[in-house]
């Protein structure tokens, strides 16, 4: 019988700079008695990578430029210097309004805020996203690849609003060992009809099921997802990224 | 330790006009001799109970009008039987290019060709969405609940595309028996940050997590997530839609 599970890993502890987010992972995997099996795909929430790699700004130390000034007011007085830092981890503006700032991240991720997150990372403070999340998902595939004898799958993963729909959905940022995107198409179904639209971002819906056991106040940063079919192909999220040009919603 | 199961449900067999797919789905479970258990939720993707209510359209019985024509040959000649189909199931067109039409459904729902789906339904038909969703989904909840004892939670799911990001992810589009937002607003964090932005779309990501078990050749249309804590409040598929007033990217 075809069955997921979507496990909690707990006892990961806080993690501080400097810390390997892979060696934490085992060694919660020890505490819990998990064992890893091939296969497994770890999704990681983006904080604790963001918190591992330093890539936590202290707002008092933030002077906005005059351009955030100016946007803070246009936001309803949205505090400038996390405008500024928004600005900063942007390469442009893509909509604005009801205090909101939907940007291309440098990535070239859509979405709010640039990912910029004030919650769980400290008063005053606010945490970016990993610079380079393909990168963070391999370093933490090899770490625990080489403490635990089993190469994961490894998911970054952030909580990104949507046009139309109301709450967030977590997607993948940074994938390793998983290949992002499903393509059936060119197959047949059962009535002899052949498939044509039938891409499925696996790695975000990976990532969307990861989060029903988080949560958000960041209790479970880890996530094992077991009994997926991961096939041995490897991957860069930002496969996952619609190119410019076939996308109907990118103008400003 | 919190964990969820995400359970293929086999044996379900092909589904026809006028079957009840709670019966079909109770029966399912007695043949793969799984027992349902309270707070169990139900995800069944939407061709089924398309099929169950009778939305199936032969294309070779579609008059296409004028305007479904004149859209027909903007869109690279797309078929305008099926542009009729897709015009007659929505509200509006919010976008389109490339051969795509992203409307308004009459739901309310704004994705690619009002849900209009060519695969796994006989070559030369088209399913529809369901005409309301949610009390689909609440037919499947009493009747499954009648026959088993158990009320599951249950949501109708529907592949989306998104702008932005390739692939598309599963989404519920019709619930019963499940609060589809998690608010956590208004917590505190363990730094004693309040949570600000904090909703989630939880019908959405257990859609998704269905996906991954389901793939898209419709053989698993239904599975079962156990484990998830579900909530006795009831919700509707609409409170994920987020109010025109509210969206930056509705315009077309």
């Amino acid at each position: 019988m075809r069955r997921l599970e979507v496990i909690a890993l707990e006892n990961l502890g806080e993690v501080q700079k400097g810390d390997s987010v892979g060696k934490l992972i085992y060694q919660a995997c020890c505490q819990s008695r998990i064992a890893l099996m091939q296969g497994d795909v770890l999704v990681a929430a983006h904080k604790i990578v963001s918190k591992a790699e330093g890539r936590i700004v202290r707002l008092a130390e933030v002077q906005p430029s005059a351009r955030a000034l100016e946007l803070s007011r246009e936001l309803h007085n949205k505090d400038a210097r996390l405008v500024e830092v928004i600005l900063s981890e942007s390469r442009r503006i893509v909509r604005m309004g009801g205090g909101t700032l939907i940007v291309e991240t440098r990535h070239g991720f859509i979405c709010a805020n640039a990912g910029v997150d004030l919650s769980n990372v400290g008063l005053g403070c606010v945490a970016l996203l990993p610079r380079e999340p393909d990168r963070s998902a391999r370093e933490i595939r090899d770490k625990v690849g080489q403490l635990s004898g089993v190469m994961p799958g490894v998911i970054i993963s952030d909580s990104f609003g949507r046009p139309w729909r109301l709450g967030t959905v977590d997607v993948a940022i940074g994938v390793s060992g998983v290949k992002p995107l499903k393509d059936d198409r060119g197959k047949n179904d059962r009535y002899g009809y052949e498939l044509k639209a039938s891409v499925t971002a696996v790695a975000d819906e990976l990532a969307a099921a990861a989060e029903l056991v988080m949560g958000k106040r960041d209790e479970i940063p880890v996530v094992i997802i077991r009994g997926y079919g991961l096939e041995s192909e490897n991957g860069s999220a930002k496969e996952l990224l619609r190119p410019e040009a076939e996308d109907l919603f990118r103008s400003s």
